[in-house]
Formats: structure tokens, C-alpha cells, sequence
């Protein structure tokens, strides 16, 4: 992990801070936050699973965040809190603060004199910042980002390098983005006419609200018309495609490699899995968990898991398996053949 | 979405310029599209589906565009026209028209002395395009973008901010690249020999046919000897994989995050959907769809629709359902079991 | 392909430095590789196997590399070795040997007074290197490329365009880096509290070993806490998505579009095909191969070949299949009921 000058925290100190019980010493200092496998003197690491038990007498940290039913399984000093992932995050933030923003424009950045760029705000070395837009106080914008023409950028916002934000796009409050992702290129508008595509302007924009974040080279492409929109407290790994006119409700988290087509509309706290599809003009409810290589083609109108990955197996097993996707209407009609010919006519199957 | 400074245009002015029939006023003056949902006064919508027919008396549109069979499903002012989907594109775009190349190379950008620029091109800041490449007429390269060496970029090209352009790659004319795309890196070419892997050298091209557009952050890989091909007007959604010795026939147009490997021929007008994969080596006939989702391992040799995405359902009946595919064979035998069992021996099947 | 100012070499020359035997004239020269299929004179092919024969007389290849099994094959000038395809690979980096650094840093670069850059690297133009970063010996840094803070990069490593490393990246010796590649961006680490995702930060690096290459826009996010771990040899693709905590082993390689969860491990000498995926926290033996679209959703512990991707079919035949996977069950039930129905109780099926 890369090694900041250190600043200790007592547990007391923690504590005071995050709320939560301390049992056992409260003067133990830590440096940083841990694995089980590998923590070090000085470290403080976390329980948040009684599987991993076993492994916290060998571990080396010099405390531990653990939950109300795992109080008294170690000696160790201790802090016993509700959701200790949560407290364990909390923990790590203070021991590895964001970087701030140093306030000022790189001298090598193109900054056109419409733009507006709060004077706390850091813009990096070759940025680019297009006619009237405007970074808001604190933000970061990282070095080689391109934004364009009358984008907004609201505050605290931390903008990786190489990120790229087309014309017009609205990026709220606290806002992550890293590189490579491109927010606001044109969606898939296309018009078939004279045996050639004819491109249909895509002039909605991407307005995207506070908390969100969003993964290195995840894409979500301009509305068509209306405007695609990325509501509060969002969470979008890499690698993640959002088409034109896609809305995603708050706090719903996108793993990595999803793909989510155009004019879908996916409700609050869903979670939805890694390579994952989600077909166009769909509604998904609230509360959803779409499964890993899933792909969604009907609505969803109410909660719970749905999945659609094929089972893997021995390239061999499958083979033997798969081949007979091909006859499955014909195996079930034979089924139905063989139970009418052995049941008396009145107790065959409808 | 963008308010630009609006110019109006009056249904006379428009069908003087893309043809139609204006049933109602005339003079009636819109200056933006809109969708049914939204629109406000001063505004054209089009409807080219029956079902939305009843969202239509509800809009606000100023006017709306037609197909032949709903010519007299509105009073309000209209155009009829043959393909509505495509005569709004058209609207769209004579009221939306794209923003022209300003001559000239910004301060920042780094032209190599022996590239050629034609006058009438705009290349953004922090540009950097290559030895011995040129730049046709018009064509716009925006900021950050990349051009290699002896690449050849046609005339009226639109190439947005943070592209990759690989030495002695080829793009024609009208071409639209958005952000993050990367054409002509090295193919994955790679050989073993004990035990470890040896890079084939990449030295074949990418080609462009005119009138191409390619999505964010896709990417089309160099040929390893000859070139990867992609014919004019086709049409690439973003996050989309092209590998090398890949040919793309003219018209086709591929939905995001497909894949398609190594030295695979696609036909004209195919329409491939998002998310799927065409095996190395094969090829695909002209007018061939491919669903969502979908692995096509096989050459295809007639037009068609081709799907193999597996059905999601509720994660209970999935799991239920999908353990029965590593018994599928199994289960295909014992229902022949029964069959011989059952029937006499002359009627039985093969 | 790109034709640069060619150097000649002869078969004779050739084995002086890669080894084989020569059966025919010595003397032949050549400049250039080439497919069978578009050999023009002065190049030299290669026939890895015996079904593409044929194709061999019609060629205009003035030498042909074949293995032993095809030494009498035909009557062209030829080298005889073990391993044609890997040969081949050599004898093209023979031809076009790979453009070396030419020391120094472009005006335009941005280079941090603390960071350290070998006198004999090069650095493009408009690249960003950060505090206390060193480039090592003979090392290219594309254009538009972005390096952070205290990232180390080894000797001879090639760095195209638009690359960015985050702070605290190791990068070893002869790695290659595609353009649009993000290596260390925050790993998808989200806690969730009170009904709102709480950023866990990402404090571990990535860390790539010796010989690696990473292909166009491809995701390596640090590590959570510990390091995600790429080691030497390693062959990634374009578009490959490897998660915060993945180790892969030594040697693997992996096709594109395939994405890795958190913290798997894979071994070594495996080959994962594209579009693949691997779920979080499993563990992966050396020489595994997964086939494309396949999802691995338990740890592998044998070697071998697995796959589990859906067969496609034409819709109408898929559609008809297809709808019985709600059904599986369901049939597998009403085989047992037929068979219970006429066996004798004593060989009625577990």
C-alpha cells in the first residue's frame, strides 16, 4: 500500500469521533487500517464475518473493529460497533485522508476566459475547460481531463485524469470520477433510410447528482432528446456502458462491465451485478439484485434476486449437456407423449 | 437538453428542404424537437408507432411528423412523410446543426513539422498528431486526442476529445470517433514457446471507410500482418472490442459492449446486438441479426435472426431449474429409456 | 500494412540468429512478413498447418518457415523448426524491429522537479509525471499519457498514448501499456450505512510484473487494502476488467472484454477467453482454461477446460427452446413420476 507520513489514532481518539465501545486498552495507538492476513504492528483491522475468526489470534494488528456478537471472542483491544465494514471505512478515511485541493490553475491548462472556475477549486496540468463552464469550490480536476463547452461541475468534486465530459453535462456535488470515463458522448441514434444510417442528433445532456461515482472508462452516453440522469448516491464501477435516456435511480450500485441499454429506468438501491444486461425501455423496480451475466429483458416490477447465467462445467460436461438445449420442446412433448399413453385419459395432464 | 440560441424554421421551410406533405397550417414555426412526453410550444415531435397515439392530443408540440396511415389521427398541423423515425432525424438536425470546424491549430497543440493540416481544419488544444500525417479539410480533432505517425484522417471528420489514433492507421471521410476510442493498437498476437509468451509484431493497419462512426472507449485493433477493415457507414456503439483481421461490411451496425475476435468477417447491414460475441476466423452473411447477449461460435450463411441468451428468471426458479442442466443429457436419455420401454420394438425411435 | 524503409535479409542471415535448418536456396532474401493469402515476392510466410497447404503453391512468398512434418511439402526456399508460428514471431521482429526511446523529454511534458526520469527515456509530448515517480532506462511515455505520484516504472517499458497510471503503481521491466489503459483507479469498495453507500478507500496499489502487456482501455483497480498483483508474463487484452485484490499468475493469458472480481486468484499458464468472467474471492489452478462467455462461479483446483457459454440458434428455434429452462425441473420430476410408474418398486431410480 503506499506509505504517508503516518498520523497515530488512539482508539479513545476513534472513538471519539466515529461513536462505538472500546474494551480493552484505549490508549493502543494505530497508523493505519489492515487485512487479517497481512496487518503489522500499528494496525487495526476488522471482523466483519465469524468465518474469519480463527484467523484473528495470529494476526499481528494491534486492535480490532468487531460487531456486538464477536465482543468477546478475542482479547485483543477492541472496538464493538452496530456495522463494523462501515465503521472499519470510516476508520480508514481518517487514517488516509483525501488529498485536498490546491487551490489554482496549472499553468499549462487551456482554460477559456468564459469558463468559471471557483478559486479554491485545483485544475490540473493540460486540462482543457470549454466556453462558460464552471468548476464549483474545492473540486479536483485531474491532469489531461477534457470538459467541454457549458458543463457544470459542482463541489468537492474529484475528478481523475483523462476523464472527458461532453458539452452541456451537469456533474453534482461530491462527485468521483475516474479515468478514462466518458460522460455525455452521443447515444446510439440511429434512423434506417435508403438502405444507409442516418445519425439522429443526440442534444439531451447527462445531469448527474451528488455522491455519485463512477468507475475508470464507464461511458453514459447524452439523452437522445430529454436528458440521461444519474441520481444521487450512485455507484458505477469500470468498464460500465449507460445508454441515452437511462435513468438511474439513488443509490443504486453497477458492478464493473454492465451495460445498461437505452430508456431503461432502474429504481433506488438496486444492485446490479458484473456484466450484467439491461435490456432498453425496461422499468426496474426499487430494491432489485440482478446476479453476475445476467440479462434482463422484461420488467422488473417488484424486489428480490433475479438471475440468467448459464452454469459452467467441464468443457466435456458441457458439451455432452449443452447439445441438448437444441431438443429441449422436443423432449418435453415427449414427455407429455409418454404420460398420456400410461394415464387414463381423465388424469392426463392439461 | 442544449439551448442553443434558437432559429426557427416554419413546416413550409422544412418540407421545402427534406420533402413531405404539411396537412394544417403552414406557417406554424417550431425551433426544437421534442419527445411526446415533453414537449413544449414551439416544438415538433414524431410519432411512428400506433401506441403512442393517445399521448399525442395530450402533447404540447407545436406540430408533429407522421406516417401515411395516421395522416388524420391529429388535427394538429403535421408533416406526413414515408419514414417519420427518419424525417425527424432530419428536423433534428436542420435545427440542431453541428457546430462547424473553426480553422486554425490551437497554441498548445503539437503538430509534428512534416504533418500536413489542411487550412480549413481545426485541431483543439493539446493535440498531438504525428510525423507525416495529414489532416483532410474541415475535419475537427479535439482536445487531448492523439494522432499518430502516418496516419491518414479524410475530410469533414468529427474526432472528439481524448482519441487514440495507432501510426498509419486510415480514416475516411465524414468519420465520427468519440472519446476514449483507440484505433490500431497492437492486436493480441502472442505465440508460446517455452513456457513463455512471444509478442507477434502488429504490422498491419486499421482501415475506415467513410461515413463511420465509432462509440467511447471502443476499441479496433490493428491487423498482425494484413489490415482490419471497417467499410463505410458502419456504425459502432461505445465499448465495443474489434480485434485484428476483423472486416466489417458496409452498413452494419454493431450495439455496445459486443466483441468480435480475430480475423471474423461480418456481412453488410447486419445489426448486432449489445453485449455479444462473434468467434475468431468466422463469417457472418450479409443481413444477419444477432440478439443481445448472444455467442455466435459458428459462421453464419443466411440472413436471419440468431439468439442464445439464457432466460433470467427469479434467482429460487433459476437456481430450481438451472442444476438440471449438468443432467440434460441424462435426462434426454432416460426419456428414451421410457420410450423403448413403452413402445414395441418397430415403432421405436432411432 | 505500414511499409517502412525495409531491410533485407536472407535465409542464411536468419538462421545465423533464430536457429532452423534451411532446405533450398540460402541466398533468398526477404523484407517481409506476410499471410499466404497476400504474399507478395520478397516476403516470407509461414504454414502452422497442414489444412492451409493448399493455399502454400499459390502463394507468392519467396520462403516459407514450416515444421518438421512439412519439410517435403513443397519446393519454395523454406526454414525447418520446431515451432513455426513462434519462429515466425521472431523472424517479423527481425524485420520490424520495434522503434526505440530517443532520449529526452518533449517541451510540453509536465515533469515534476522531484520525479526521477532516466536520461536515456523518452517522454512524449504533453505527459504529466508526478512527485517523486521514476521512469527507468530506455523507457517510451506516450502522448497524453498521465503518471502519478511515487509510480515506478521500469526499464524499456512502452507506454503509448493516453495511459494513465494512479499514484503508487509499480510497473517492471519490458511491460507495454495501450492506450486508454487505467491502471490503479479506486478498487469498487462500498460499505452500506443507513441507507447510503459509504466509500471504503482504496489504499493497496498495483503492482505488474516483468513482461506483462495491457491492452487498449483495460481496468486494474489497487488494491483495497493490499496490493492487486499482476505478475510477470501476463498477457491481458483489450477491455479486460480486473478488480481491487485479483492476483493473476505468472504467464496467463487473457482475451478481451473479460473481467475478474475482487481478490480472485488465478493461477498460472491459464488462458481465459474473452468476455469471460470470474466471480470475487475464488481461487483458480495453474493451466486452467475457461472458454469464452463463460462464467466461473466456483474456485477451480485441476487443470482443464471449462466452458458455459449458451448455444445460439436461430430465434424462432432458441424461442421454442428456450422456455422449457422454466421448466426443467418440472420435467425432471415427471421423468422420475414415468419411470417410478413402470419399474417394479425394486428398480425404481434413487
Amino acid at each position: 500500500m503506499i506509505r504517508n507520513q503516518p498520523t497515530f489514532y488512539s482508539l479513545r481518539e476513534i472513538v471519539e469521533q466515529l461513536g462505538g465501545e472500546i474494551v480493552g486498552n484505549p490508549d493502543v495507538r494505530v497508523r493505519q487500517v489492515a487485512t487479517l492476513a497481512n496487518a503489522g504492528p500499528d494496525t487495526i483491522t476488522f471482523l466483519a464475518n465469524e468465518r474469519y475468526l480463527r484467523h484473528l489470534s495470529a494476526a499481528r494488528a494491534a486492535a480490532v473493529i468487531v460487531g456486538p456478537a464477536m465482543r468477546d471472542a478475542t482479547d485483543k483491544p477492541r472496538i464493538v460497533c452496530a456495522n463494523p465494514y462501515a465503521y472499519f471505512a470510516q476508520v480508514s478515511e481518517l487514517l488516509n485522508p483525501p488529498r485536498r485541493a490546491q487551490p489554482g490553475t496549472h499553468a499549462t491548462a487551456v482554460v477559456d476566459p468564459s469558463a468559471m472556475v471557483a478559486e479554491d477549486a485545483e485544475v490540473g496540468p493540460l486540462v482543457t475547460i470549454g466556453r462558460c463552464s464552471r468548476i464549483g469550490a474545492r473540486s479536483r480536476i485531474g491532469a489531461g481531463s477534457v470538459v467541454g463547452e457549458q458543463v457544470t461541475v459542482g463541489e468537492d468534486v474529484l475528478m481523475h485524469a483523462n476523464v472527458t465530459i461532453y458539452d452541456g453535462c451537469v456533474i453534482g456535488n461530491r462527485v468521483i470520477l475516474h479515468s478514462g470515463a466518458v460522460i455525455g458522448a452521443d447515444g446510439f441514434g440511429i434512423a434506417m433510410t435508403e438502405e444507409r444510417w442516418l445519425k439522429v442528433p443526440q442534444i439531451g445532456r447527462v445531469v448527474i447528482g451528488d455522491d455519485v461515482e463512477i468507475g475508470a472508462n464507464t461511458t453514459i452516453d447524452r439523452g437522445a432528446i430529454d436528458d440521461t440522469v444519474i441520481e444521487e448516491g450512485v455507484k458505477l464501477d469500470n468498464q460500465i456502458q449507460i445508454a441515452h435516456n437511462v435513468r438511474v435511480g439513488a443509490h443504486t450500485a453497477i458492478a464493473a462491465c454492465a451495460g445498461v441499454a437505452g430508456s431503461a429506468k432502474i429504481g433506488r438501491h438496486c444492485r446490479i451485478g458484473g456484466a450484467s444486461g439491461i435490456a432498453g425501455h425496461l422499468t426496474i423496480a426499487d430494491h432489485v439484485e440482478i446476479s453476475t451475466h445476467t440479462l434482463i429483458t422484461k420488467s422488473i416490477d417488484k424486489p428480490g434476486v433475479y438471475t440468467g447465467a448459464y452454469p459452467f462445467d467441464t468443457n466435456r460436461e458441457w458439451r455432452r449437456n449443452a447439445v441438448q438445449l437444441r431438443h429441449l420442446k422436443d423432449l418435453a412433448d415427449r414427455i407429455r407423449a409418454l404420460e398420456q399413453t400410461l394415464a387414463p385419459p381423465e388424469r392426463s395432464k392439461p
